[in-house]
C-alpha cells in the first residue's frame, strides 16, 4: 500500500488545538484591500513602524561582516546579560546580578521557559481578561490551566488581591501572571497595586510572573518593575517594543536567584541559543535610547491626536491610555459583535483595528483595540475616517 | 515581611529537571586551558568553523541596511517556503507543496512544534540510543515519555521494525523519531532500512518524525529523505549544518498535508515568527551551494585523515562514518568512564572530545564522539596528540 494524499490522516494532539488570532483575519482582509488599490490605515498591528536603533543595526552589520555567526552560551552572550543587569540600575535603581538574566527568543521564548520551569501539567495559573492571547494558549499547549479573571475598570483592568484570593479558593492556583503596561488595554499597575498583588501571591505561595514587554512606553506615570518589589519574581521583557526590534526575536528574563541553572538546561535543550546577531544588536541598542525616545515622543503625539480626536467623532469611551501603544475602546454603543464591526469599518473606510474577542472572552465582543504605533501623519486621517464610519452607522 | 535573598525558595517543576550536557563541562574545561595559554584542538563542538554562504550574508546585510526588520508570517516568509519546497525537487526529485513547509527556530524549534502537535502528555515516543540528548529532554519537558531503544552495530545503530514492534508490545507507542545521518554515531539509514521502519510505524499508527539536520553531509551514499517515502511523515531540518548557519537559528519542517494550520497557530503563540534576517539569509543560502560543497570537501578530507590515522595510533574501533561530521569511537579498551577519559585527554594533550554518556545511557561510558567539523590543518595534529595520550595510558 502506497501512501496517497487521500489516505493521510494524521492524528493531532488535543493540546495543539489553540484558537487562531482573529487579528490575522483582519490583516489578510487589509492586504486584499491594498492589493486592489485601497489605502489602508493600519491600527491593528502591535509593532513599531520605526527600525531598531541605528547603533544596534550598525553593531549587527559589523558582526555580520566579520564572518562566522556561531552559537552563543544558552543563557546569552555574557556582555549582553551584564548590560541588561545594568539597565535595572539605570532605570529602576536596583542592583540585579547578571547571573539572574536569561536572554530569550523574544518575550515568547521567555513565557515558554517560565511556564515549563514553574508549572507542572494541570497547574492553574491566574491571568487577567482582557489579556494577550498567547498567555492562555501557551499555558494550554504546555498542559496547564489558564484561569481567566475578569477585571474591572475601577481596578484599571488589573488583577487585585481580592480576585486572586477568590480564584484560589475555588481551586488552588500555582501562579499568577501580570502585565503592566498591558496589551490590549494600555493600562498600568502603580506601585501600590503591584506591591499588594505580589504580597498576596507570596502569601499564597504562588509563582509571580510579570510581563514587562511594554516598559519604556509609559505615559501616565513611570512603569514599576516587579524586580523592584521582590527577588522571587520572574520578569519577562523584550527588545521588540521600546527598542523597535520585533523581527529580531530577542528578549530577556530576570529570574529568582538560583533559577538560572534550570533555565539554562531548558534553553540548551529547547533552542540551544538565541540568534547571535540579534543579541549583538540588542547589546548595542541600549546606547540608542535617545533615538528611541524620539519614537516614543511620536507615540505621545499619536495618543494625543486619538484621545482628543476620537471623542469628538463619537468614540469617547476607552480605558486610560497609561502606556504601551494601545487604546482599548468600548464600542458597545455601536455593536455587539466587534469582529463584524472591525470588518465593516475596514471595508467602509479602510481603517484596520483588532476586535476585542481576541483578548477577552467575557466582554471582547464590545471592544476594539486601536494601536497607535504607526506614523503620526496618519492619525488625524484615522480619526476622520472612523468618524465618517460611525456617522454612516 | 520583606523578601530577602535567604528567604527565597522558588519551587521548580519536576518536568524542568533535565540533565545538563556533559559536553558543556568539556567546553568550560577547554576554555580554562586556553585562558592559561594552552592550544586546544576542538573535536567536541558540533558546529562548522566556516561562515554562512557569502550570498546569504550579503542578503542579510542588504536587508539590514534597508531599515525595519519586522515580524514575518508565522509559517515563514512565503518566498523562503517556496524555495525550500523547490529544494526537495532539486535534491530528492519529489514535488512538495510549499504549504507543507514550516520555517522554524532551527531544528530545535521544529522538535517543540512537532512534539506538541503530535503527542499528548504521557505519550510514549521511540528514539534510538545513542542519540541526540535534546530528543529525550524535550519530550520529557513536554510531558511525554521518551522510550530509548538500544541499537546494534549490525543495524548501523538505527531503529529497526523488530525493535520498534518489541517496544510497542511492552506498552503502546504514539510515535517514533529517527535521524539519518545521526548524531553522535555518524551512521545513516539506507532506503530499504528507512522504508521498512516507516511501513512498520504506519502499520502501528505511529507518528513518524525524521531528523534530517545532517542532510547534505553524506559520504557513504546519498541521504534519503523520509519525505520521499511518505506524505504522512514530519521532516525536521535546519540551515545550521550543511549551510553553516548555527547562530542564525533557522530551520524548517515538512509536515503532512493539512497539518500546517495547526503548526501555524502553535508558532503564532509560542514564538510569533522566526528571526527575519535569518530567513532572508536562508533563502539566499540555496544559491551558495558551490561554496558549501567546498566546506563539505574539507570534511571529507578531515574524515580521511582521522579514519586512516587514528587506527594507526591505537584508536581503531569506530562506527561507519557515513555522514554528518562525527566519528563515534569505542574506547572500551582504554576506559569504562568516558567522561573521565575525555577530561584526562584534554588535560594531557589538549584535545577536546565529547564523552558518549551525553548520548547513550546504555553504553556511553565506553564511547567518545569526535567531531571533524573543524579545520583540516588541525586533524593530523589531533591524531598525533591522541596517539601520544593513548601510548602514555
Amino acid at each position: 500500500m502506497t501512501a496517497s494524499r487521500a489516505q493521510i490522516e494524521v492524528a493531532l494532539s488535543r493540546r495543539s488545538a489553540v484558537d487562531p488570532f482573529i487579528v490575522m483575519d483582519v490583516m489578510e482582509h487589509a492586504a486584499r484591500i491594498e492589493a486592489a488599490g485601497g489605502q489602508v490605515i493600519h491600527l491593528e498591528v502591535g509593532q513599531p513602524a520605526a527600525p531598531a536603533p541605528t547603533v544596534a543595526r550598525q553593531a549587527a552589520a559589523t558582526a555580520l561582516a566579520a564572518g562566522q555567526v556561531g552559537y552563543t552560551a544558552a543563557l546569552g552572550i555574557p556582555a549582553l546579560r551584564a548590560r541588561i543587569a545594568r539597565h535595572y540600575e539605570e532605570i529602576h535603581g536596583i542592583s540585579v546580578d547578571p547571573e539572574r538574566i536569561v536572554v530569550t527568543h523574544g518575550s515568547s521564548g521567555g513565557f515558554v521557559l517560565a511556564f515549563l520551569a514553574l508549572f507542572e501539567p494541570g497547574d492553574r495559573v491566574a491571568i487577567a481578561a482582557p489579556g494577550y492571547p498567547p498567555y492562555r494558549h501557551v499555558l494550554h499547549a504546555l498542559g496547564c490551566e489558564p484561569v481567566l479573571i475578569e477585571t474591572r475598570a475601577e481596578d484599571r483592568h488589573a488583577l487585585t488581591p481580592e480576585r486572586l484570593l477568590e480564584a484560589h479558593r475555588q481551586a488552588p492556583l500555582k501562579g499568577v501572571l501580570v502585565a503592566s503596561p498591558a496589551n490590549p488595554t494600555g493600562t498600568m499597575m502603580d506601585r501600590p497595586a503591584l506591591t499588594a498583588l505580589h504580597a498576596c501571591a507570596r502569601d499564597l505561595g504562588l509563582a509571580f510572573i510579570s510581563d514587562e514587554i511594554y516598559h519604556g512606553l509609559d505615559y501616565a506615570f513611570p512603569a514599576v518593575s516587579a524586580a523592584e518589589i521582590g527577588d522571587d519574581v520572574t520578569v519577562i521583557n523584550s527588545f521588540s517594543k521600546y527598542f523597535c526590534m520585533t523581527g529580531w526575536r530577542v528578549g530577556w528574563m530576570v529570574v529568582p536567584p538560583g533559577v538560572s541553572r534550570t533555565m539554562e538546561r531548558l534553553q540548551q535543550n529547547l533552542s540551544i541559543s538565541v540568534p547571535t546577531l540579534s543579541q549583538i544588536a540588542a547589546d548595542a541598542a541600549f546606547d540608542g535610547r535617545a533615538e528611541m525616545d524620539l519614537v516614543k515622543a511620536s507615540y505621545v503625539e499619536n495618543r494625543r491626536i486619538l484621545t482628543q480626536g476620537l471623542p469628538k467623532v463619537g468614540l469617547g469611551r476607552f480605558l486610560p491610555a497609561d502606556g504601551a501603544f494601545y487604546l482599548y475602546a468600548d464600542v458597545s454603543d455601536f455593536t455587539a459583535d466587534s469582529h463584524d464591526f472591525a470588518r465593516r469599518m475596514l471595508d467602509a473606510v479602510h481603517v484596520a483595528a483588532t476586535p476585542g474577542v481576541d483578548f477577552d472572552p467575557f466582554h471582547g465582543r464590545t471592544f476594539l483595540r486601536i494601536s497607535y504605533a504607526g506614523a503620526t501623519a496618519q492619525m488625524a486621517e484615522a480619526v476622520e475616517r472612523i468618524g465618517a464610519f460611525l456617522k454612516r452607522g
